[in-house]
């Protein structure tokens, strides 16, 4: 019932007409990658196996449908509550998989009616998990594998399964963890917090603290004494309260918000109170968040103070104390910081990660491609909107050192290309853009991962979240650096076969009227 | 669980300092209104209510937890797992409500521990239901009352339930219906919907049909007899056959998508041919769809057509068939149609409305304003960033025509402002910007929604998605067109008492340290 009512309404007209049972092809596809780049990360396909598998009408939903079209046969709504997927079969890039426009991400082939009512629901279950699995990918290439990422936007996210999309699929392409409770109880994704802005505020004064005492020793004594060695008289007192109760919470997660009031005059020289004092009860503090101004400058001022400290105090394990930061970061923020040098460890990304601001939509589409054994074609004035017809193949051409070449489709029924062949890869739509291709190896990309008639979701089909994280990073190890860049990126070439471009230009001109002006 | 870990790890430093049931208030609000422009919708009451009716944590949820939190005594978990909103109250603005920057959409009083665990939840039921309500009204603000829009964001909307919430919340913006089947059925929201490319492909010839007829009588026939009079030879078959079989399942809903091939040079056409058809057999066809081109040109070139035809043909309700178009549509695009001028009847808007690409997040935060009545603020080196303290009062006064003249909050405690008496209202943080204002009317804009003590949900507090859409409509009359307009509107004035001016200064003052150069 997550569908749009045209499909209902088609389906009830194909019904209608018996061609409901037609044998139909379609494909699921986007035409252009995301983020102004130039490759795209597959993911959802466990979601739409779970979908498919148990794809079914309610008598209660029949009853809804019935007052929507109430001139429909009884017959209608009785064939409707007795369809399943039984008779279908789905192909799909596994989660994971490096993709890139016009490919078939998904192909479903089964009787008309069934292919065309799946369509928006697949659509939603591939749309925002591949564009924020993209999203995350994008990330982790912009810092690199050694920092640590984390998913912190499920307050801002678009509702609250757009949050738990948003954990999940940011965990695939390549982040560490996530904020939200519910992922990591449901996911099994890391989960990581400290404490919030209203934490520190809701300490007046020291006067707020039950004791000043952990493990039998006076914390609050030692801190407001290093406090005072350091000069740190100006520190908001309230704050090095909230602190002081938090070390005396979690002596062995001691991360402080340092924003507050004033990161430099009173964030950072509270923590630094309380985190020499913890250390001399031999506990190892963890570090700081920032959560506003200047991340370069204050993470750079916020290392050295570390790095002093671990030489005046003689504690070598302060100068590599976690700084994190977690102010409105995207990945244009995270390149401008590398550029201009910071010292942070870890990186908390919310809204920008989460809602996919950059842009929050990718354009998946799902088309009719063949109809009982005949390739079909959708026109549009715009070129890059007509359809490539036909039942296809989809194959990644690798070199020898194992980076893809380009992407190329054939129809169905052609000789499977070989390896060491050489093969015609054509421009889809402009003819004139060709090149001999002789790949080293040949990755045929689309798996069957359904089949009704066979046991339903197949063998393999269903990876688990790890394996499908882990297929990123493989993936993009195959893609070449200047296809990955983050401005201006190399666009990866997606070719079809000679034979597939002559049957796509063939029913252009068989059935575009010609225009008369 | 749908939360943030530091809140979980907040409340436990608040349980182990036994400050847990210290008596905490929160507001939630936002700093910005969204998309560049000067209101914002207040949705999502609902939502909160029931979440707030039905927290507690499960057994599973805290065996999670104390996998998380080893160190925690087993105390905490017991307190976890009695924990629930009894001892809560919750006040909002109710759904529909016109809003504006740093004012209490919703306070929350009660313990500190369970305010703070609401923190996480409470921001994603609000921040996107209001986003997509306030993106929904501006939509509705740019076409005006008499225009027809449908919601068709379901395909691209961030997830299955960002879909039901674009759905719903937008419908509330003063959207007229959907297309998703699911919302219809749940929320009672009318839906909407003919066909797509694929149907249209589906068809290759008029050997696709079972039939030529239509209640005895051969459509096809006369179909074919008006494309050949009107000159339409070279209208695609397919086309033709797709929008006959059409007209057989749905004669009295025959809307067609005309621009699978070619619009004017066959969609249009085919679509004439098989209405006059059918409306020689009794029925009244509805339209077209456009979903691809340029929708002003198009629609009056239709509109032209269809004005001809009736002129022509001596069917005078041609001359009134529904245009739909539903390409890329969004909020500029319907103020370049208006200015260009166009025929379109009816808007499906899609992906710009559901994820709300213009700015698909909506920046609500949740901060504590006092604890144990003692007002708190949270300082910042971006001043807009500061928090107003205190527990407040938001209220609205009206002009004698009943327009909003400014929103006015007060410190909790002071004389209630009065109608008639002169008032100064000032800027929160601009000490120079104040104006006295003398108001004909004070609307009190804070409802209590939620006692946890005196029977939970309050009366009234719960409104259905009709009042709120209602009230939507009736809150924006009360709000000048200049705060309304659509590119640089005039700014409505949020205004503090003096009172409450001088405490937010004083704590600033108070909390900031003196920085040392």
């Amino acid at each position: 019932m997550l569908t749009d009512m045209y499909q209902i309404t088609m389906v009830f007209a194909y019904w209608k007409q018996k061609r409901h049972e037609d044998r139909a092809i379609f494909e699921l596809f986007f035409r252009k990658t995301p983020f102004k780049g130039e490759f795209a990360i597959m993911a959802g396909v466990d979601e739409v196996l779970k979908y498919i598998a148990h794809f079914r009408f309610t008598e209660e939903e029949l009853t809804y449908l019935r007052k929507q079209i109430p001139h429909a046969e009884e017959d209608f709504f009785v064939w409707l509550g007795n369809l399943d997927c039984s008779a279908v079969k789905v192909y799909a890039l596994p989660d994971g998989t490096t993709c890139f426009g016009k490919e078939p991400l998904i192909r479903v082939e089964g009787p008309l009616a069934i292919g065309q009512l799946l369509e928006t629901t697949l659509l939603n279950l591939i749309n925002y998990p591949s564009l924020i699995a993209t999203n995350a990918a994008r990330h982790r290439l912009a810092v690199g594998p050694d920092k640590v990422l984390f998913e912190f936007g499920l307050r801002r996210a678009q509702g609250p399964d757009g949050a738990m999309s948003a954990a999940k699929y940011s965990y695939l392409g390549g982040f560490d963890g996530t904020s939200n409770v519910l992922a990591g109880h449901l996911l099994g994704i890391t989960i990581s917090g400290t404490h919030a802005h209203a934490y520190v505020q809701s300490y007046v004064s020291l006067d707020n603290l039950q004791t000043p005492f952990l493990n039998g020793q006076n914390l609050v004594e030692k801190a407001l004494a290093y406090r005072s060695a350091l000069g740190f008289s100006e520190s908001n007192l309230g704050e090095f309260a909230a602190f002081v109760a938090y070390a005396q919470s979690w002596p062995d997660n001691f991360l402080c918000l340092v924003d507050t009031y004033d990161t430099l005059n009173s964030g950072v020289p509270n923590f630094l109170s309380v985190a020499l004092a913890l250390h001399d009860l031999g506990y190892a503090p963890l570090g700081v968040r920032l959560d506003s101004g200047d991340l370069a400058y204050l993470s750079k001022r916020i290392r050295a103070w570390f790095t002093e400290v671990a030489t005046t105090h003689a504690r070598p394990s302060f100068a590599t104390l976690r700084i994190v930061a977690s102010n409105d970061i995207n990945e244009d923020v995270l390149y401008a910081l590398s550029k201009q040098g910071h010292s942070i460890d870890t990186f908390g990304v919310g809204t920008h990660l989460v809602t996919c601001q950059a842009q929050p939509a990718l354009g998946c589409v799902y088309k009719l491609v063949e109809i009982d054994g005949q390739p079909r074609i959708k026109l549009s004035n715009e070129v890059e909107k007509v359809t490539l017809p036909s039942r296809k193949n989809l194959y990644r051409f690798f070199n020898e050192a194992g980076v893809a070449l380009v992407d190329y489709m054939d129809k169905d029924g052609e000789a499977a290309p070989k390896p060491g062949q050489r093969l015609l890869c054509r421009h889809p739509f402009d003819s004139k853009k060709r090149a001999y291709v002789t790949p080293a190896t040949i990755v045929p990309l689309l798996k069957l991962v359904w089949d009704g008639r066979a046991g339903g979701i197949q063998p393999g089909a269903l990876r688990t979240l790890e394996e499908s994280r882990a297929h990123v990073l493989g993936q993009l190890k195959g893609i070449r650096e200047d296809v990955l860049r983050h401005i201006n990126p190399t666009p990866y070439k997606v070719s079809v076969s000679e034979e597939l471009h002559a049957l796509l230009h063939q029913l252009w001109e068989m059935n575009a009227p010609v225009g008369q002006l």
